[in-house]
């Protein structure tokens, strides 16, 4: 730790912090994670290497903390009422071109850079994916969901199918189409929404 | 053009291809297209940059030819004939390994090589969607799937589900864990394979 920075909180450290996670976020999305590095980082910042270091011991611990700002921590919506509130939010997420190359490149991340990969699972995924869940246990104790759904099961097959959207539809479609995908796939799954909610069954 | 390399389908030919072939699918697999250089598989394969070059012209159609053959050209398995034949041979890819870490490499191609994902599915993927597709229409039409099914949101959704199954287990489950994962997403997707195939409904 060098003595020359400033107390952390002081306006010119936080002028640094949002530089650094600012321009680590456009290396990552250009780049990917393999070929992104704290001395790019620093250079696009305009800041010294020392000054990245002092932050982040290394670079999965920089990229953490660019994702962690970048989806907000704490998460911008931590609480997922219903299914409908889920697919408003992923339509607006797999509608965002910039978005969707961030998660593209958390994707190509799990081959070469495991560790982020883990972190930001343990971080953020791992919370989010529980509300998630909690969401679908919900929609089928209200009849919206097969009696016999498995929430589990109905998360993995939505996240797959967000995967598999980014992977073969272009990145300018528009909300529309992102949301029609979305219903397409929670239909085929038994979801219906226009169930009348009378209780459990 | 050299005038210094045999004739295509002489032996020393075949050997230097499959070198090629080889060295190129263990550099993607261990480094991805992007970090993947011509250089690095004529060193690999133990042959020059000029052999490489007059085979491929570049590195994309170098990481076509690559795939084809990893996958088979033709194809392994052109007709696939039931839901079943499909989950087998899902179950055996996605138990696999080397395979897993193959198509996370694919995948991690769609953001920084689009034409190397472009090109593949143009010459695998098409086609093979096309008889998957077929196959579940012919599932629906016997009334393993549900009347209201579309034959293409259930391949999307059992695709996504390959890919998220690459994202989240370890590389290390077996072929029955592999099984039980895709007949959960084909149970909620409706898929009922016990039911009596009486005729269309």
């Amino acid at each position: 730790m060098g003595t020359d920075d400033r107390a952390p909180g002081r306006p010119r450290s936080k002028e640094a912090d949002a530089a650094i996670l600012g321009a680590a976020l456009e290396l990552f999305i250009e780049r990917g994670a393999e070929a992104t590095s704290i001395e790019q980082v620093a250079r696009r910042a305009g800041v010294t290497r020392a000054t990245v270091y002092r932050r982040f011991p290394d670079k999965t611990r920089l990229l953490i903390a660019t994702l962690e700002a970048a989806y907000g921590n704490p998460p911008r919506s931590p609480r997922i009422v219903d299914v409908e509130q889920l697919v408003a939010g992923w339509t607006l997420v797999l509608s965002d071109p910039r978005q969707r190359r961030l998660l593209r490149r958390v994707y190509g991340a799990i081959e070469d850079n495991p560790e982020l990969a883990r972190a930001y699972h343990d971080q953020f995924g791992r919370h989010r994916d529980q509300a998630r869940r909690e969401v679908f246990e919900r929609a089928r104790a209200r009849g919206l969901l097969p009696a016999d759904s498995d929430p589990d099961v109905v998360l993995d097959v939505l996240t797959g199918a967000g995967w598999q959207h980014l992977a073969t539809r272009p990145d300018t479609g528009t909300a529309d189409e992102v949301e029609r995908f979305l219903r397409a796939v929670l239909h085929q799954v038994g979801y219906r929404p226009g169930r009348p909610v009378e209780g459990d069954q």
